[in-house]
């Protein structure tokens, strides 16, 4: 079969405007009507309007704020038919160019049925690059075999500041950690290594979100400014992003925030100046929801604002009106026509790259496979168990068979607090879900487990008793039980009573939703309400185990006073009570904080890899960093660098793609193999720069046999070793201190590392 | 008189290297030994190492660090013998180049009998530029005549963050008005217009402090890293040192922090390409103290340090090890010669430039005139009645004479946290001082005026009844009072028996100092122990005044709520009690708040500046600037901006030179003369910036006679019209919105002002 494959220039000017426009809502383009799909007047007057559309969003979206929901929604197995019915509409009335079908995945596919996965600060705490891509090629899997083309992940967001909402979205406060992860989406989502790779039939393309610097926006506010210079943006920001281009990534979301006064929408040194002329990537620039008309400040009319976005790079707008005034742009002469077909050709480009143009390549699939939810679910389990944190153990973990246990607090029983923001309501019934209470039920008997809710997430529960009366309740529970496990921390739950903004961030009240976006928090310390529940639970005189479930890093300084064990698991996905109880009870967890957590409210920003600094920190806090990233309880398992001379390699054995090999032993002394991650920390020593006191290199998941040692090997490149500072790996003669144990500072015995000029010397030593 | 002239290279290097180090502590050069003066070894070693000096740091400070105290420092009237006896030592055993006698004086001189005026931050509250001239004038006479050359003068950090405890020695988060203030500062202490300007015996070089970008230091921890871009570099933190180049600064000194990542001391970019290339100042740069020897993370050895500092271009050190090693880095090739002579030619220019050298210009008068202390302490009173700035009051201000008034709290009676970091210790008797408590005695009688402490600042009172006891004190005097009065707030305190670091920041453990250098608070909410004060107070049924006595802006959203009003004042100096009684008293207090008292803690950084955002905020913080710059209550006074038409200036005009004039009308319905400050706050509508909310244009103060009108003109220019992005104003067409009441956001009848290009047109119109 062959398919149009015009070039821009071929196409009249509306049909091109049409293509860079993706104004729609889908679920409002078609309808499920009788049991069987139809086009709206919606969707009919836009394809009239432009002759064509560019691509159409969300057509399977399914949350509160689309709200479509099971009663009203597309059934999962019938999505194809849905799709077809918009491709067939646009095809038909339109210039024969296939629209793209666009849709949320940030964890997961946003459709009724999509399988939920953990939350990316999860798989920032599993630190594990293969089952990450793994989960994404199920995900891509699932989503190509129900029509869609285009998914919109997150991923390039570093996680600088807790208060923020949408912290769940990223995968780490470190860059390096970030970029491995979000590649590995890439490289799964897309099966793609490079960008002159198609897009198969069983992969999807991925436009990954957001740049740039979301994460340093002041005090933690979405879309705040991120007034950053362009080191810290290189070093931090631009990593995750250099690392998907270089994987082929199909398409880059515009932040809304601005960076150093220029919103990234509007901002032609980030949108052309360095993704593409300097990385030499050429995919499309989608610029986030209503985000060129809210360049409003910063131009004084929507022509305006549409010849700014698309003169800085962005191809395809989404929602947004500002857009369509591309054509009395062009007549006004505020932008030129070719620019337009520049952005015109890429998002052609994107679509002959999925197969949908031209004789050549894939398509979405004429007869789709059945939804292979199975594996994905198995997938998720595991990445859930990996996600668990250890952080205290005063010896009441594991806990042992046959005790008696009393499970309380807000998250003990509640599965909308395990799943994060940008989630499908769930199927019923809902066999792949558990919470803690419930896997704690099934694992030890439901006469051994009492349960108690104790409070809300920010305040006492309601009720006749009121909040008093909720936390006898939990004393009650407690009394009599050997151990009581406190589940605690927050929610990104959406209900459909929900007031949100224009963007589908939530913005009416919403009591007790702590997460997501749009629910900033000024503070991240643990709730008073929730404290309370563990002081009731320990004035029973039984030992505590916290479990923080949570989207963001918390302040738990007065929590860890008052537990005995402390565990931390970033929003582990439905299968996440299942993912805790087996962490409580055989001993092996073995996720690490993918962040810093803060020692108190009012510390932030704080991160492991901040500059060094002569400050002796605050007078009121005590230590800054007392639970930096990597932080991890792994009993019988220690890790030691091999070596103790230092190690060179020269600069331009580097830029040509040499790579040097350190090596970690980690020894297991216990008696079960583990699996774990080997984190390899640094510190570069460059003159005239102040050094940021630890990054982390790079992270491998190793598996030790019960008693036995392996040996992690990491070699360590360009990507390592060079310098970040403009946004793309650069080798320079260098010395760096490499140690893989959890000092914040070089150890003693920490590796030195030099990278050599061409007569083997290091500016350090000099 | 003729003195030696030399140029740098007619030198001997080690006399060079000695003329660009200050290593010396001066205290500790020359002690006051049965009553007179004796040069110690310290300084004979160090004369005789360099065969002169460039710079002695401190011959006069007297303060807990340098331990000098009445018992052992120099007479104030006998400063003149002290520096002689230095002075003599080193022309007569060096090669006969006068050594530049250093002094700290960043409110007032840090000297035994020197005047302490209000901290710059109450002078920002002030808002008033004549009376911060008039200030400095009075300052550099006093210090002139005692012989000191150089002030270290704090001016140029811009408080955007109130947890760093330097935040008091700012005047404002606004560029604006840091800039006037500290180009005030400048032209009083200097008596210079102009780098061209010789400075006269009546005066005494500046150098400012610090160079750049200290108050973006991550979380306001002293030192921390200010990861900022260019634009906000340019547009924040660089406008006060510009506007003190203009005036003819003598000199910077380069800043602890690093701006994105390179050291300031090593920040060629900043010291020379900044501000010499672009901005054609020639002064000398000094290093902060140690801060070349901190380069210790940014280069490998001393020498390399040095190097670097030298390179960047630092011309002198401050107490450092480091650079004494620059004879090494030349003969290891690591600097040219012609740098240190560069730097040496700059500070033999700054000698030169007060009359030390050669025929020309004055010199320290051989006879000193006895110290001008009257005219300082009136001066000084007036700048403290200006601090005063009342943000809430419900009818019981002003009190009402025969009242009978309770005067509670830990700042009630506590001069010292009056009085801000950097000062020296009060002379015994202290007839110019006052605290709230006894300025209300005066005023009222004693019999009227009954007094109980309450706490300490950051917790109870010890002492045998403990905590409750003392509120039980409050508590009795409240009750019968007509009003209880609360002095609350923070103190830079310090004592012979503190802690400190090696650049005298507070170091060790001091209980109860909340602010000043090396005290960072990560909470700026009003401790809970004051708090207890005023609810102690409340329930004695009586009308409560809170006055706040601090360094920083605090989060005053809990004390609103106790409070009947709100009176808030920046360290107002030794006369300050009398101040505050004088305000409460007869209702024309007229400060407004210098920065932004955020709403919470957890918001933090946050200022009235800020770029637009699409953010809601926090959701669980109610308004995020609630007290924004310049918010006071000013009963009786009106402002209205004249006119209604946009009004036009061109671009071309503005870079010539022109300035547009605008006017407000402050109209006084009262019965008394009022003096106040009047903002004229403006939006600026570029195209592809996202607009800052609101920026301080400009502010003026005015006097408006009883039941009158004044009209105040603006004449706004490049300053204020041009774009500050690259760190100088740039005249270039642009729209604004203007307006002079306290909204965050434009008003309905903001004035539109347009910088019009060649054709009459700004791009926001076309």
């Amino acid at each position: 079969m062959t398919r149009p494959d015009p070039s821009a220039a071929a196409l009249p000017l509306r049909t091109r405007i049409g293509q860079v426009n993706q104004r729609l809502k889908g679920w409002e383009a078609v309808r499920w009507v009788d049991g069987a799909p139809r086009v709206t007047d919606v969707l009919r007057r836009e394809v009239d309007r432009w002759g064509g559309l560019g691509a159409v969003y969300g057509v399977l979206r399914a949350d509160p704020w689309s709200a479509v929901h099971w009663g009203n929604g597309v059934p999962p197995e019938r999505s194809a038919e849905a799709y077809a019915a918009v491709q067939d509409h646009v095809t038909a009335y339109g210039d024969g160019i296939p629209v793209l079908f666009v849709e949320e995945a940030p964890h997961g596919l946003m459709a009724l049925g999509g399988t939920t996965l953990p939350v990316n600060l999860a798989l920032g705490a599993g630190m594990d690059a293969d089952l990450t891509e793994e989960l994404a090629a199920a995900v891509a899997a699932e989503a190509r075999a129900r029509g869609t083309h285009v998914a919109l992940v997150s991923g390039l967001d570093v996680l600088r500041d807790p208060r923020w909402g949408r912290a769940e979205e990223c995968f780490s406060e470190d860059p390096a950690l970030a970029a491995a992860l979000v590649a590995a989406t890439v490289r799964g989502m897309q099966g793609t290594t490079s960008a002159s790779d198609s897009i198969d039939a069983a992969h999807v393309a991925v436009v990954a979100k957001h740049l740039a610097g979301q994460g340093a926006g002041i005090g933690g506010r979405n879309g705040s400014g991120a007034p950053v210079g362009r080191r810290e943006l290189g070093e931090i920001h631009l990593r995750p992003a250099h690392a998907a281009a270089r994987v082929g990534v199909a398409g880059f979301m515009a932040a809304y925030n601005d960076v150093d006064g220029v919103p990234c929408s509007a901002n032609e040194e980030l949108l052309t100046g360095t993704i593409r002329e300097r990385w030499g990537w050429d995919g499309v620039v989608m610029a986030d929801g209503t985000a060129i008309d809210r360049l409003r400040d910063s131009a004084p009319d929507p022509a305006r604002s549409a010849a700014l976005a698309l003169r800085a790079g962005v191809d395809l707008s989404l929602w947004d009106e500002a857009f369509t005034h591309l054509g009395t742009a062009i007549e006004r002469g505020l932008v030129d026509e070719a620019v337009l077909d520049r952005a015109v050709g890429r998002v052609l480009g994107l679509k002959r790259r999925l197969g949908l143009l031209g004789a050549v390549g894939g398509d979405a699939p004429e007869d789709p496979a059945p939804v292979p939810a199975r594996d994905v679910v198995a997938l998720a389990g595991r990445a859930a168990r990996q996600a668990v944190v250890v952080v205290d153990d005063d010896g009441v973990l594991p806990l042992r068979p046959g005790q008696t246990l009393a499970v309380v607090g807000p998250n003990a029983d509640d599965l909308d607090a395990q799943l994060g923001d940008y989630t499908p309501p769930r199927p019923t019934p809902d066999p792949a879900a558990s919470t803690v209470l419930t896997a704690l039920a099934a694992r030890f008997g439901a006469d051994r487990v009492r349960h108690a809710t104790g409070s809300r997430l920010r305040g006492p529960l309601d009720g006749p008793t009121g909040g008093s009366g909720a936390l006898d309740e939990v004393r009650a529970a407690a009394g009599g039980a050997d151990v009581c496990v406190a589940v605690l921390g927050g929610t990104s739950r959406r209900t459909y009573e929900d007031e949100f903004a224009d963007n589908g961030a939530v913005a009416g009240p919403a009591p007790d939703t702590t997460n997501g976006e749009g629910v900033d928090l000024s503070s991240v310390a643990l709730p008073e309400a929730q404290l309370d529940v563990v002081r009731a639970a320990r004035s029973a005189g039984v030992p505590v185990v916290a479990v923080v479930l949570d989207g963001r890093p918390r302040a738990l300084t007065a929590l860890r006073e008052l537990v005995d064990a402390l565990v931390v698991v970033p929003f582990p996905g439905p299968s996440g009570g299942e993912a805790v109880a087996a962490a409580l009870c055989d001993g092996t967890a073995s996720g690490r904080l993918p962040a810093t957590f803060p020692a108190a409210d009012g510390v932030l920003p704080v991160a492991h890899d901040e500059r060094m600094e002569t400050a002796r920190g605050y007078v009121d806090v005590d230590v800054l960093r007392r639970l930096p990233l990597g932080t991890a309880l792994l009993p019988d398992v220690a890790l030691r660098l091999r070596g103790a001379e230092p190690a060179t390699v020269p600069a331009a054995g580097l830029a040509d793609g040499a790579a040097l090999r350190l090596v970690v032993d980690v020894t297991n002394a216990g008696t079960v193999p583990r699996s774990l991650s080997v984190p390899l920390y640094g510190r570069r020593h460059e003159p005239g720069i102040r050094p940021r006191r630890r990054q982390l290199l790079a992270v491998r998941r190793a598996t030790v046999p019960a008693g036995g040692t392996a040996a992690v090997p990491f070699d360590l490149g360009l990507d390592e070793l060079g310098s970040w500072a403009s946004g793309e790996p650069v080798a320079a003669p260098v010395t760096l201190s490499v140690w893989c144990t959890p000092e914040p500072d070089p150890p003693s015995d920490a590796r030195t590392v030099r990278v050599t000029d061409q007569n083997g010397a290091t500016p350090w030593e000099r």
